[in-house]
C-alpha cells in the first residue's frame, strides 16, 4: 500500500503522562482512505488530525452506517512498540461491516494502516506504567443524500490518543446493575458488531446504572431477558465452583478480543470454559450459595474489570467481599504482562509495529 | 425564538418540477441551532446549506447519538404552502431524544423553525402534482470524545429538498418480503425512535428483499419472529374480513404521523380497527382463503402504498390479484386531498406557515 504523507506544520505538545485520562489527547496525525464503487479503496494517506467536512445530508448523520474498532500499542521496558492481535479486530471490522452494508477494509491493509500511523507517531506512546496509545479505526458513508440505501461512498480512518492506567490506584472492583427492561441486542440484529448504532442505544442503560451507584450495565437477552450476554464495553466472566462460565458468541454478543484471549488462557491453564447461557437468576443464586467465586469483565480498556457487587432488581450479590479474586488477579498479570512486554508472549499475540 | 439570517452570495438554480426524484436537490438554506450543557439551545440561524466541519473524533462518527424526523410542506392549487401536523414529528423527536439521552428540542421552537425556513424557501416548494417539499430535521452529538457516554453538545439542524411524485404513473401496487431471520426491534430497545442506528440495522433486510425481486421488507418482532410490525420506512395495515389490522405503539413500531391520522380517519369512517399482534400465518391463511382484501403501508413519503404481494418463507400471497384496494384507493385521495388542500380539512391537521 502507497500511503502519501502530508506533514503537520507545528506537532502539538505532549501531555503529561501522568496524567492522560481517556481520549482527552489526539495525536499529531490520522490515517485516511476513501472507498467509492467505482474505484474501491483509493488514496492512503497520513495527514494531520483535523476536523473532516460533511454536507448536512451525509448519510452517516442520519442512518448510522458506521463501525468502529478499538486496540492499544503498548510501549515495552526495552521501548520496543507492540499491538496485541490487530488481525482480530481487522477482521471483525469486516463483519461488522457486512452486517451494516459496507464494504470490508482488507485485513492486511487494516494492520499495515495501524502499524504506520503508530510508527509516525511513535513519540506519542507513552511509557508510564498502565499507560498506552489507544487506537481508534472507525468507517463511515460519506454519501449525501436522503434516502435509505446502502451508501456508495466511505471514508475508513484511524485516529489515537495516549491513554492513562485505567486502574490509577491499583484495580478495583466494580458494582454493576443487571438491566432488566432495556435491552442491548437481540438475534438478527446487529449485537455482534461495533456498530454506532448499538452504543446509542446503550447510553440510557449507563445512565440508569449510575444513578443507582453502579459503574456499568450487565446487559439480559433481548427475548428472554434472562440469560447474561455482557457489560456495556466489555464482555463477562464467571467463576462458579471452578468452572469458568461466559455467553456464547452466537450474534448478540460482540466477540471481545480480550475475551478470545482470556479464554485461551484459562483452557491452557486447565479450566473448563463454557460458553453458555447462564440464567441471571442462576448467577444470584450462586452468589447467594457462595458458588460464585468470581466475576470480572473483559475489554481493551481496563483488560479485566474485577466485579465487587451484581445489582438485580431488589437483589443484591456481593462477589469474594468485594475483593479482587486469586484468578481474576492473575490473569490480568498475565495478560497485561503480554501485551507490555514483561511476560514471554507464548501465544504469539504481539506483533512489533517495525515487524 | 431570534434567528439569525445569514443570506447566500447566490441561490442554487431549481431543477425541473418533473424530474425531482428523491433527495437529489438541496434548497438553499438551512436551520441551526447548537446546544450546550451550560446555555442549552442557543444561536438560531438560517444559514446557506453547505457543509459542517467535525472533528474525527466527533462522538456522532463512533456512537450514532443522533436522531432525525421526516415530514413535508405542500403547496395548495391557490398556492398557499401547508405542513402536515408538524408537532407530531415535533413530539416525536422528543420521545426519540428521551430515549438516546439527548436533549429535547421543544415542541413550539421545532414548528417556528420549519415554518421560518419553509417561508425562506417558498420558491422551492414546487407545485407539480403529487411533488412537495420534503423537510429533514435532524440532531446530532457534536462533542469530541472517545468514551462512550451521554454527549455535552448536540446541533439540531433543518435541511430540504424538494421531492417528486411518489407514484409518477399512477399508485403501484408492491412486492413485499416478509423477513424472518432479519430483526430490526425487541421491546426494550430503540424501535420506537427515529435514530440512526434503527436505519443502518435495516439496509442488509432491505439488500436482500431487493435480491428477491421484493421492494420493501415486511419486519416481524424480534422475540417471537411471529407477529408483523412494519415495513423499512412505514406502517402497515390489512384488512381482513372487513376489519382493519395494525400493530400496536409497544415499543418496536415507529408511531407513525401517517399511521395515527389514517386511523382516525378510518374509525370516522365506521371501520373498527384492531391495533394488536397479527401473527404472519394468520397473515398468509387470510391471503390464502380470501379474506385478506386489503394491504397497505401508512408514510409520509408516499402516503400509501398498496401492497400486491407478500413473500414469506415459501409462500406467496396475491393480495386483491395485485391491484389496489378500494378502500386504499379512498384513503390515498382523501389524505393527499387534505394534504394538498383540495379536500376540507375537517381535523384541523394542516398548518398554513404563514399563521
Ligand atoms: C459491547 C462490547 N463488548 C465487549 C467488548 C470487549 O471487546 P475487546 O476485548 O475486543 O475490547 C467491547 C469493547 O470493545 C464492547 O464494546
Ligand atoms: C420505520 C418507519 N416506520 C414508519 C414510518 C412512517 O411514519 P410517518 O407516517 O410519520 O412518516 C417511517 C417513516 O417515517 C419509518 O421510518
Amino acid at each position: 500500500m502507497d500511503i502519501r504523507f502530508v506533514k503537520r506544520e507545528q506537532l502539538k505538545e505532549k501531555p503529561d503522562q501522568k496524567n492522560l485520562g481517556f481520549g482527552k489527547y489526539m495525536t499529531d496525525y490520522m490515517f485516511v482512505m476513501d472507498w467509492t464503487k467505482e474505484d474501491g479503496w483509493i488514496d492512503a494517506r497520513i495527514v494531520p488530525h483535523e476536523p473532516i467536512s460533511l454536507d448536512p445530508a451525509c448519510v452517516t448523520l442520519h442512518y448510522a452506517q458506521e463501525t468502529f474498532e478499538g486496540m492499544k500499542a503498548y510501549r515495552t521496558k526495552s521501548g520496543k512498540i507492540q499491538l496485541f492481535r490487530p488481525e482480530m479486530n481487522a477482521r471483525r471490522m469486516i463483519k461488522s461491516n457486512e452486517r451494516l452494508c459496507m464494504p470490508a477494509f482488507p485485513e492486511d491493509m487494516f494492520v499495515e494502516a495501524v502499524k504506520e500511523l503508530v510508527k509516525v507517531e511513535k513519540d506519542w506512546v507513552p511509557s508510564e506504567p498502565g499507560t498506552s496509545l489507544y487506537i481508534r479505526p472507525f468507517m463511515f458513508a460519506t454519501e449525501s443524500a436522503l434516502g435509505v440505501h446502502m451508501a456508495s461512498k466511505y471514508k475508513f480512518m484511524v485516529i489515537c490518543c495516549p491513554v492513562g492506567a485505567y486502574y490509577a490506584e491499583g484495580i478495583n472492583p466494580v458494582k454493576i446493575l443487571v438491566e432488566d427492561e432495556l435491552v442491548r441486542a437481540v438475534q438478527g440484529g446487529t449485537g455482534f458488531t461495533k456498530c454506532g448504532g448499538n452504543y446509542a442505544g446503550s447510553i440510557l442503560g449507563q445512565v440508569k446504572a449510575e444513578k443507582m451507584g453502579c459503574t456499568q450495565v450487565l446487559w439480559l437477552d433481548g427475548v428472554h431477558r434472562k440469560y447474561v450476554e455482557e457489560v456495556g464495553t466489555m464482555n463477562i466472566m464467571f467463576k462458579i465452583g471452578g468452572e469458568i462460565y461466559t455467553a456464547p458468541i452466537e450474534g448478540t454478543v460482540l466477540p471481545g478480543v480480550t475475551r478470545d484471549s482470556i479464554i485461551h488462557i484459562l483452557k491452557d491453564w486447565g479450566y473448563k470454559v463454557n460458553e453458555t447461557h447462564l440464567a441471571v437468576d442462576d448467577l444470584m443464586k450462586a452468589g447467594h450459595d457462595g458458588t460464585l467465586e468470581e466475576a470480572f469483565g473483559t475489554g481493551t480498556a481496563a483488560v479485566i474489570s474485577p466485579v465487587g457487587e451484581f445489582v438485580y432488581k431488589d437483589d443484591i450479590v456481593k462477589v469474594n467481599n468485594f475483593e479482587i479474586g486469586k484468578l481474576t488477579q492473575k490473569l490480568y498479570d498475565y495478560l497485561t504482562g503480554i501485551q507490555w512486554g514483561d511476560v514471554e508472549d507464548k501465544y504469539g499475540w504481539t506483533v512489533d509495529i517495525n515487524a
